[in-house]
């Protein structure tokens, strides 16, 4: 039995994995209407950072595993050390939960990062500036998709940030602004026994700090230095200890690439892999924190674009689930259950075929009608 | 919503299809240790032939739906006049559920069947003897997997068959036995619309009465014979007004088709479609109950092969599941959470290639060893 801590649309796509290998899956959800909630029969409702109901959702369960990384860390020692397997455990997922931490870690690895700063104080930030001219601020912990970031060129923009840092608040770190030509990312997984699997290097595609597309493989990208993003992962997984899916986000530049972000679990920027690959990021997270065999990482077809489903003014996407299976018989939607909210990712949708182009515009088509819009 | 009655395998595997189009699953399981009970939120224990439990199903659902045919007809009109959605009908499901209906309606279609005769005494059987030699008796209602089937050559043979059903027990019918080369299978979805789509014909390989492996595409079929197959499935599903799956099972004899057996569901010759097409069969069940516009049934590779795992003395699988990813990192998998027992289907493993016999080595060998059996 897979225990998982967060019932949102990664523990939901997990259920299908689960199912198929017979493994019994527990979720712990937020609400008894979570996007996982709804497709897992076993999904105890509390919360992540509810020590007991972490607790009893561990009871029983062969591994402790989670869809976020917003877990005390000290009540995942705590059953760490009663026999409880949690994958990751606390000294890799740290590496996700805080920046400062990864930066450090990641430095101390010769894995290729922005320059960087500790920002203990206003000073730290001022002095940054003066020799980068901007800096990206990140909150140490708590920031994903554009929140907890904010692109500077002067310290008085963050200074709410530091006061709040001052007063026991979370930490900040600043890198430079990287003038990426695009974004990569690697998926790797790893279990206890220490095998490794990557997934082909994919490009990511962001639209207002959030994803918005993943072509799967990046297209163009030089052998070499996909050579290099997928080593440079599988050092990160094994520096940090890493069991499970691990996510590698990266900045192309220059001909070189940079690690962006972290995140110990399945991934947007891995959706691609349930219908583009032999073995899906969320059978694999199973299998690795489960300490089986992994699976086949190859493609399934030349070309799979993923593409985000984005809430929009649209509440009720069954008419336009009719029209994208209409309009594209192959489109392969993922719906996840949720309440429509501006912004929001409400699915996704993954399309394969040999031409790229192709592939792309019907990807995209397909996300524009479940967010309402009509084609052009 | 989606109400299925019946809570096994082909239920189960409805559900990751369900999640996926975010359409809300109601299945009627036998128990709350069924197959489909382990995966499905909604989920009431019920039998299939208690009136009040289906009825009690299909409140609030867009359709009511099956996973089997023995479902009581007379409350399924009731449901029907009463406004529910019941896909298939009973006009149509009497068909799949009643093999003297089936072969009086297919005839009648110019489908091409065995030459057979309806039993309504011994004498019947005698004369069909007298004629044939051989006969293949069987009860009209209620076989399946060998069970309901006698290959006679005197009637004597079944004296107790003919008993029972003087006793007011199921007809029985006489089918000659052919002289086939292979079983074939094409597997159809119609939904009330009218849209037909068909997936690539397979063949069923069977042992001991009880299917085996599916090859899909079938290797070596005369493409003409192949069109005629399909075409045959297309007149049947659009001559009993199926809405939903139907497989039709064929002996492929002397150059040509004859039609063996109906299943108006998702079908054991269809479990490749998970892993081997675009758009599995389970998905495309409830795309056709739905009437949402159907997906595409290309293959996703040149050959699929799916191999059932029976039951045998091996009670617990979790080894063997470890050994298949070992041995088999592509090996596709997916069990269906039974307790074993001998002979029982306990799951399927789909492996797809390029290289026929490579394929179906490797998902025989993993079945084999789900089996418990050590490799050679």
């Amino acid at each position: 039995m897979v225990a998982v801590v967060g019932g949102g649309q990664l523990a939901r796509m997990m259920a299908p994995a689960a199912t198929a290998l017979g493994v019994h899956l527990r979720v712990l959800v937020e609400s008894t209407t979570s996007s996982a909630a709804q497709v897992v029969v076993d999904a105890p409702v509390g919360a992540a950072a509810d020590a007991e109901a972490v607790s009893a959702l561990s009871v029983g369960a062969d591994v402790l595993t989670f869809e976020h990384e917003h877990v005390p860390f000290e009540l995942l020692d705590r059953l760490a050390a009663q026999g409880v397997a949690v994958r990751p455990d606390t000294h890799a997922l740290v590496h996700a939960q805080d920046k400062i931490v990864m930066r450090r870690r990641l430095t101390e690895l010769g894995a290729p990062c922005p320059r960087w700063a500790e920002l203990p104080d206003i000073d730290a930030l001022v002095a940054f500036l003066a020799e980068h001219g901007e800096a990206v601020v990140k909150t140490a912990r708590g920031g994903y998709d554009g929140k907890g970031v904010r692109v500077v060129s002067s310290a008085d923009e963050v200074a709410d940030w530091f006061a709040a840092a001052a007063d026991g608040g979370v930490p900040l770190l600043a890198e430079e602004k990287v003038p990426f030509t695009r974004e990569l990312a690697v998926l790797v997984a790893r279990r206890p026994s220490g095998e490794v699997r990557t997934w082909p290097v994919v490009e990511s595609v962001q639209r207002d700090g959030v994803c918005s597309e993943v072509v799967a493989p990046a297209p163009d990208l030089d052998p070499a230095l996909a050579a290099r993003a997928v080593d440079v992962a599988v050092r990160v997984a094994e520096g940090l200890g890493v069991t499970g899916v691990l996510a590698v986000e990266l900045f192309e530049v220059d001909g070189d690439i940079l690690v962006n972000e972290l995140a110990m679990r399945p991934h947007n920027s891995g959706h691609w892999t349930i219908d583009g690959a032999v073995t899906s990021q969320f059978e694999q997270h199973l299998r690795a924190v489960l300490d089986l065999p992994l699976g086949d990482t190859s493609a399934r077809a030349r070309w799979t674009v993923m593409a985000n489903v984005l809430g929009s003014a649209l509440t009720d996407l069954t008419d336009a689930l009719a029209a994208v299976a209409e309009a594209d018989p192959a489109a392969k939607v993922q719906l996840y259950g949720k309440d429509v909210r501006p912004g929001r990712k409400l699915g996704h949708v993954n399309v394969t075929g040999d031409d790229l182009d192709d592939v792309r515009r019907r990807a995209t088509a397909a996300a524009a009608l479940l967010r309402g819009e009509t084609p052009a």
